[in-house]
């Protein structure tokens, strides 16, 4: 366990990269050793974080704060320990590879090395699926700490999970390993997002016309996240139906879930299943059936909440997970995967 | 087929109540034949009807426009042939037997008489349910134009849908009606609706810092319109799972709904089902699979949309359905209701 | 005056110009005669309007109307009487003149030929200020139908108001008409707009991230339309501030107007002043001073709504004025200019 | 100075009481000793904090956290330090005297004890008059650390003040003190505020529906806060017009101030005088001309954060501030107030 460690962010000018930034900069393991912000080498000169995030100025010398071009020089230079990718994918490819041989440790936090199965990553059209690729495939960990807390504690690259991803296995990993859910009448999973998840790239999806006043369903059976599903729930595509919402709101995620039990059972039992679940789990909230989640709870904060409802047959069940997708969806899961592979506590500077 | 009628309004104070008046305000075989609009009896005087709703205010004439106490006497003198309740559920239980009586024809905005099955009207615990009120229940046919057109023509007594049922039943109608469903594997449907659907009342629910930059589920299990999602689509409870969600929108409702075929099925023939089922309903409009509807594009008129997306292995398929709660989900489908006891075209006065 | 006329409007794909096809297809004077809709040479092919605004679809035949590539060849074939430009102003200068030649009259809904004053119209930076232009220039009449009815009726060319402009100008005119404002205590006009004024490219500040839960000032001592307002208003730029904002809602204009009396006046005096002022506008709407007008009673209507407080002293006075900044602030009072240069009312299809 | 305190909140159940609650749950020097958190006697039984404010819910015990029915033995016997009023004025004037009695400071959240004129007290109709209340009013000291830094460490009574007023005080003060604004041309304040400042009462201003999509003015020359811009600027009632309006947002507050300079100024020499004034404030943050704040960027932080725009004549000048009106105007500014008579740093726990 190091008292502390040198990290850098590359790719801070999206919305996670801010929320990376900030969680970061007030970091008490980090106090003293700002991250090292690097954007893209072509940029070439620096500039300061707060002229890209005004919402980062405060008056601790947040103002000196600069963007350096990216170099693994420079890496080397400020020996860098933790390498944060918030980079797009193809771009994530590049650099994790050379970043491993570099011996930094890599949090990247986009779909590059989430997915085992060469199937599940089609979707993503990876130019490089070569033997070293693979390789490299195969030493990254899936950054979910409620799942693989232990592999993330000694893993040199994680693979930050999705946003949608964590908010739907969280909500049904429970129900799933224990054996409880009739998988062939399928699983539901019927989520929904603000607007931060599309992007900061202005498009016509992500105006402020298209979004407002509106709700909207896109990438029906045909979602990203979707290969992460099931591999960490370990189910078949035919199992469960994914459908994304685009929601008029800035930030958050709810998802609403559809599962059939083999067997009856009662309140209690599945309450004492999810706590049982998530008794090691600091940012995980259970909500008693009569109190659902909603997206303001978890909303700024790294928790996701998950609540349910039974019906009256003790056979069909509903699961209202929720999360801030900038937070436990990205940059909040990227710290908490920093805090195992550093030995610190999961919880520590996520307040 | 009258060329005009006499309309009057109970219960104008409400959204769907404001929307009715603007809507009969404006139809053209009401010209110069203003609604007579009514409030309860105990508030005793006349109060101009755009002191209540700034936004009906024109220049036509409509600041001299009075809300009248109610009283059957008035509704006599004003010779008043068809009477809208936009009252809560007691109060249509109460009144729509009396207008009958009188000769007028009835058409009610709230759940009161929507339910044939006494165990499906339990959730709305009338206290009246006595011989007469069966009696009168007997007669209430479900306002659904698409479903039951040729006998609300010669309707006594229109029972107005609920707003989600009306998107819930007219995503699944087609399907199950073919028989295509496997009921076995059970529905889901994932409804979501602006605030207005929460009534003008203030409430924690309809405050602003609640609903705003939220997502809420609420009602699992247990929502009152799930009767008329039964009796309308011939389904047992056990069929179908029915979430609602408060949306941080005004208006507007989409529902997300999954099912499985017993049969694979193209994308064609699951469009020319729809096709062929609404030919003949203009308020319907049909949206390719690539192109879901969204609520905004229904939001303001009196169109239900209608989409869906199937999944490559051709069993299974997730419909969108979209609305505005306030026109096809409650003051435009009871104006559409108004044109067929009239014998008028099913559209007038509803572009 | 005119049973009906050919329409045509060029820029259909902006928000003004669907609400100008909309307002057209939905005019009792058009009936039949769906506008030609035109847009840039360069794109060539046919398309359908409602694949560009889902939202104009309806079950009237709609889906057939199809948006052709602008040429002067298609607008005489199909002798249109009338050419609306909702054009960027650049092409508005020219094509406005071109159009006249033709004996088309034009209703240009950009700021192209809005200033007489060459000071003012530095802004807009028109490469194009020959004498032509000049020529042109002078022909174009203020479509604000209630400073210059009389002169719109017989204009060749009809320079739509700025949304801005409109609020503000509707606002103050009949004070400093009245030669009540004590000009040497400078007018302040504080305006704030919903996001569909910044336009429909998608851009940094038009981003849902930007724009909603926020407020911002931008254009202070800067804005275009503060040439129409030192115009209309015949007042010097040193004698009015004026800010506007970006409000987060879709649409809509609400300003808050400061002004100093020079002698003290009663409320009843300031309202009769306006009553007297707008008694032949039918598109604005008075509101007593207990009664502000909100941005949502005018929202989705042609109305300009005005409403004022007067300070207990009788010299200090706040006027609010509302009003749809895609109606009355452009396609609406497009249609009204539309009306007076056909002889036609002036409200006509615009309730 | 202490090394730490006992501190109390009575009225925890409003937006600022939570808001007030969490910080004080974070902060510092509080650490191991939370709030005694206080309703109202009549209540009767403790209840969970979490339980009113899921939002609070934490991983660090904050589930134990009970809201205690309030009395003098109870604060007595915790050996309270420090009592914060989140109460509404009338209760603030009963409160205040006897916990100073008690030796207990006092920094009250309400208008209770911010006016030291009785003209300007007029506005909240206080019953007690009574010269023990001019004893205790003539003790408080107005909570605005930059302004009264130094009278506030030394303080038994902090009157907190109000959200607009700290917006414009902190906006203006710079220049009036330096005697630059030519106050017989007067000074506007346009103001605008998110809903939580409406407070948590659900009423048909808090209704989603009526502040959505919408903005409205209200209480023109009648705002409660203008007695404190009068006080504070040092200014009179005919030399300020100031106008709230109502936001279509949860939280923030925006003020675009107009004022005309006796001379003519550069835009350096006015940036100068607002650096000098704030050099010693760390919850101001200054922006440059061409960067303005917005909302978004003080939202959620404690800073109030000022920008202006001179016009190039360099005699007329418009300051914008913003804040977040639950922190810097009305939690956030309190514990700043405890900060100093506690003799920490201002900023502790704020950032």
């Amino acid at each position: 366990m190091a008292d502390s460690v040198q990290t850098a962010v590359l790719g801070v000018s999206g919305y996670a990269g801010m929320e990376l930034a900030r969680l970061l900069l007030h970091h008490p393991r980090l106090k003293g050793r700002a991250p090292v912000f690097l954007g893209r080498p072509e940029a070439g000169q620096d500039a300061p974080l707060t002229a890209l995030h005004p919402q980062l100025m405060d008056n601790n010398g947040s103002a000196l704060l600069m963007i350096e071009p990216f170099s693994w020089d420079l890496l080397k230079a400020r020996s860098v320990d933790v390498l944060f990718l918030a980079t797009p994918h193809e771009q994530s490819r590049e650099y994790a590879p050379v970043a491993l041989k570099h011996g930094i440790r890599v949090i990247d936090l986009s779909g590059a090395w989430r997915l085992t199965k060469s199937a599940n990553r089609a979707v993503y059209k990876f130019e490089d699926e070569s033997h070293m690729a693979l390789q490299v495939q195969a030493k990254a960990v899936y950054g979910s700490p409620e799942l693989h807390r232990e592999e993330i504690r000694i893993a040199e690259l994680v693979a930050n999970p999705g946003c949608y991803a964590t908010a739907v296995i969280l909500a049904l990993k429970p129900l799933l390993s224990a054996g409880w859910v009739d998988l062939d009448r399928g699983i539901v999973s019927d989520a929904k997002s603000g607007v931060s998840g599309a992007g900061k790239a202005p498009t016509s999806k992500t105006h402020y016309m298209y979004a407002a006043d509106n709700l909207s369903a896109y990438g029906v059976f045909a979602h990203r996240h979707t290969g992460e599903l099931l591999e960490q729930l370990a189910i078949d595509r035919s199992q469960i139906m994914f459908t994304p919402h685009l929601l008029p709101i800035p930030r958050g995620i709810l998802t609403t879930s559809y599962v059939a039990f083999r067997e009856k059972k009662s309140a209690d039992e599945v309450a004492s299943l999810y706590q049982s679940f998530y008794a090691d789990s600091p940012m995980v909230r259970l909500f008693g059936s009569e109190n659902l989640p909603q997206i303001q709870y978890s909303v700024r904060t790294n928790y996701c909440d998950i609540g349910f409802e039974l019906d009256s047959d003790g056979r069909r069940c509903v699961i209202v997970s929720c999360l801030d997708n900038l937070l436990k969806g990205a940059a909040g899961q990227a710290v908490e995967n920093m805090n195992l592979i550093c030995g610190w506590g999961e919880a520590e500077g996520l307040v």
